[in-house]
């Protein structure tokens, strides 16, 4: 078997390829712009010298690299290696990436999601180490899923696993999907911000005022979570407010899924324990048939940026 | 390779044992009233044998019967046969239901949720056949839900694929689990049917009244479609609400799953295209990415109640 792979996290700000080896170390990791309006030719070409180089100053041969795998945003296509589409990048619709990939590199190509990268990333070699399942939530512009089952990620069909544009109140905020009510428009750290930004503006002696210099579009993740340390109520209330719809979320997942681990990620998920001990508590009490049947615990990822491209290599089987 | 298979349908009010053939032909179908708040090894017991009967009666032998798969209501634990909790039954908590047949029947068991079992039946020789990927909702008392993928059972944990008890509307509905808002709390036939009686209550003048005979405890989900065809408006506005609180639910796993065909079953499917051209159209105006990527369509399940016995046959491999 050969003892190494690339790894590819492809972002809309950078491209970013590694060496794994078996043991899921990155060796080297390398990073370019992506420049995401160019053509996408130009954007995989970028994607090939960087793989090549990132081999190359691994020290290691084509000989030992058993393929490539790639996470990208969007919606992948796993068998055919297309992106179906991707609001990232500019005017991709059915881009063959895969097969250019495969071609360009002469070595096998595997692609999928970034957020199932990430998961299965974190599987292998982060917070949920050792689980066989597990359903990752990133918490960031958006909410993405990412799904891992039986050791291998749990694609769905293409345009599937969007666990972030499923309902949580119908009708409700407007959702970037053009739905109302995703799970997306109350998680989301963009959903927090606007939820701190609201209660601030609301009670002029919210410390969060403060705290954002009194301009409240300098609002971000941490500074409801500081205000309430200090004992701002309006911010508490933004914060078991925000428990409350992430619980749900993350219960929904469980009641589907019932993974081994369910793990968030994301710039608000630095608060580590104020966010994982109530939610794991939140989906005890609320999972379906209670406490009959055991609940996965919520974890922080923790393997930050590195958990989508040591995924990506293990998509290479 | 052995050519038949039992399939048992276990119920909360009926057992049904049948023999099905390679092409997923019921060749003998018995039945025997449950009994279910009696001790879990009578129920067992009973099950046995009204399968050996179903074998003798098919004039299969046991040296041409593969095995036994079951379809059992509530959580079940698919790789130990456990009966890990059933509301249907009294006092069932992690009864080992699938080792206690193996030994008494002297052939392998298999078992799972019996929507799992009615998605699967559906895809081998229903309204999903030929697909390998399916989501089932069934619309009764409450909301079921099952899943098939690569042509098999999606099991998830035990106390997953619990569809129907996700969230709709945050806060809305008291859900039966214990929750509130779940998507079984707004669409379930029970869920039509209370949604009915409010609408009838609140207007003296709907023919749903008179459907009932002046008694809304004869509410039932026909009554509102057949008001609603005879041009009651009151009876209308409660079958595009409906209508609205399922396409949502669907378009959730839609966006979760995103699997060939989405299948509905249950009394109130005897509706038809009534139900199933408008589902179909709010997914691919509501599913993520729109209509850049194709949406499966809504059909209603065919098989009736014979989906749960061949599907569990089809547990069998």
């Amino acid at each position: 078997m050969k003892p190494y792979k690339i790894g590819i996290d492809l972002g809309g700000t950078n491209i970013k390829a590694g060496v794994v080896d078996a043991d899921n170390h990155i060796l080297v990791k390398l990073s370019c712009p992506t420049g995401a309006q160019r053509p996408w030719k130009e954007v995989a070409d970028d994607i090939v010298r960087l793989a090549l180089q990132a081999l190359e100053q691994a020290g290691v041969s084509r000989e030992d690299c058993a393929g490539v795998g790639m996470g990208c945003p969007g919606t992948v296509n796993a068998e055919t290696g297309e992106v179906i589409y991707s609001n990232n990048f500019a005017n991709w619709e059915y881009v063959p990436l895969g097969s250019y990939l495969t071609e360009s590199l002469g070595m096998p190509v595997k692609m999928s999601n970034d957020a199932n990268c990430a998961a299965l990333g974190e599987c292998a070699a982060g917070a949920a180490q050792g689980s066989a399942s597990a359903v990752l939530l990133t918490l960031g512009t958006g909410v993405g899923g990412g799904v891992v089952w039986d050791g291998k990620v749990f694609e769905g069909g293409p345009g599937g696993m969007e666990l972030g544009h499923t309902q949580l109140i119908h009708g409700g905020e407007l959702c970037t999907c053009g739905r109302k009510g995703c799970i997306e428009a109350y998680c989301s750290a963009n959903a927090l911000i606007r939820q701190a930004q609201r209660a601030a503006e609301a009670d002029p002696a919210s410390l969060m005022n403060q705290l954002c210099g009194g301009d409240l579009s300098n609002m971000n993740g941490k500074i409801p979570f500081d205000a309430a340390q200090a004992g701002d109520k309006t911010a508490q209330a933004v914060i078991d407010q925000y428990l409350v719809w992430l619980g749900e979320a993350i219960t929904d997942m469980v009641n589907i899924f019932r993974p081994q681990v369910v793990l968030i990620s994301g710039g608000v998920c630095a608060q580590g324990e104020v966010l994982t001990k109530p939610l794991t508590e939140y989906v005890q009490e609320n999972a379906f048939a209670g406490r009959r049947i055991p609940t996965p615990p919520v974890r922080i990822a923790s393997l930050g940026s590195d958990a989508g491209l040591i995924g990506a290599a293990c998509l290479v089987s």
